[in-house]
């Protein structure tokens, strides 16, 4: 059965000529690298609404998102958020330009967040998600949001438009380890 | 021995709840999820020159570069940019902003690179690098540069010197897939 649980036959190697341990595996030699992960996502407008999905998924199944997720191979960054917010709200995006990098080391993600468009109203919920919403700032359900990160590209977002010059990275005192 | 090289335990499958193939162990099950990868550096300028440092390693060894490398857990991107100059220039640096954001799709890289200046001028080549230098722009050696994206850096650095308002992304005709 697939699985993505530690494997028992790695252990904690340093490999020549690297400086630190990785998980190698004591029967074939494979060493996982293990580097941060590329999250990419966008703030999408669509008049002065924002674009907003429920997840149906873990972490965090019920609560309201921005669209994006992992960044995949053979993509680029602008790609890979234009995909998230056709897979998880069937929205056909246009991207602005960036609006955030923020890094979560203890997830060991970068999220890289981008202002974008929606390109005709046309909206619905993708696969992984329960329901997709336009909302505007004041119907933001603030107490149901799925991650902090989205609250900050929210916040961010609205001082941009205020005249802040982007992009931004992690609010003051949000570095968690 | 350890080695990074195809696992012949892995087959391609598309694991539950997934919608493209991964590498998964026959043996184990482990789910070898393989993601773009990051890599950070950044132009590091004392006064009107810039740190080179010419590479030690493979690929492109005797070639000049950027300090810049991959990002590593449990950093934040300026962190792992900080440390690539300490690790290939025994430089200190701080961060001033973020330059450029290239994806590199062909082999699964996005590079963050940002704006730095040296914190006091003693420079040395440190285990990945054969030397390193403090060039004007008139000395840089264009025709011995590592790879394209530290060209890019250069003249996009230049460019916001010159008042452009960045972060830029790739230059335009350079998504190599």
């Amino acid at each position: 059965m697939a699985t993505n649980a530690p494997n028992p036959n790695f252990r904690l190697e340093t490999p020549e000529g690297d400086d630190r341990q990785r998980q190698v595996c004591g029967t074939c030699g494979f060493i996982n690298y293990v580097n941060p992960k590329i999250v990419v996502g966008s703030v999408v407008t669509h008049g002065d609404k924002i674009l907003f999905c429920r997840r149906a998924i873990e972490p965090r199944r019920g609560f309201w998102t921005l669209p994006a997720g992992f960044m995949e191979e053979g993509e680029t960054v602008e790609e890979g958020a234009m995909r998230e917010a056709r897979e998880e709200a069937c929205a056909t995006i246009e991207i602005d330009g960036l609006l955030a990098v923020y890094s979560i080391p203890r997830i060991s993600q970068v999220q890289l967040m981008f202002r974008a468009r929606l390109v005709d109203s046309a909206v619905a919920p993708g696969p992984e998600s329960l329901e997709v919403a336009l909302l505007g700032w004041d119907e933001i359900p603030w107490s149901e949001l799925a991650f902090p990160s989205v609250k900050w590209a929210l916040e961010q977002h609205r001082a941009m438009l205020a005249g802040a010059t982007g992009p931004f990275g992690n609010p003051p005192g949000t570095l968690y380890r």
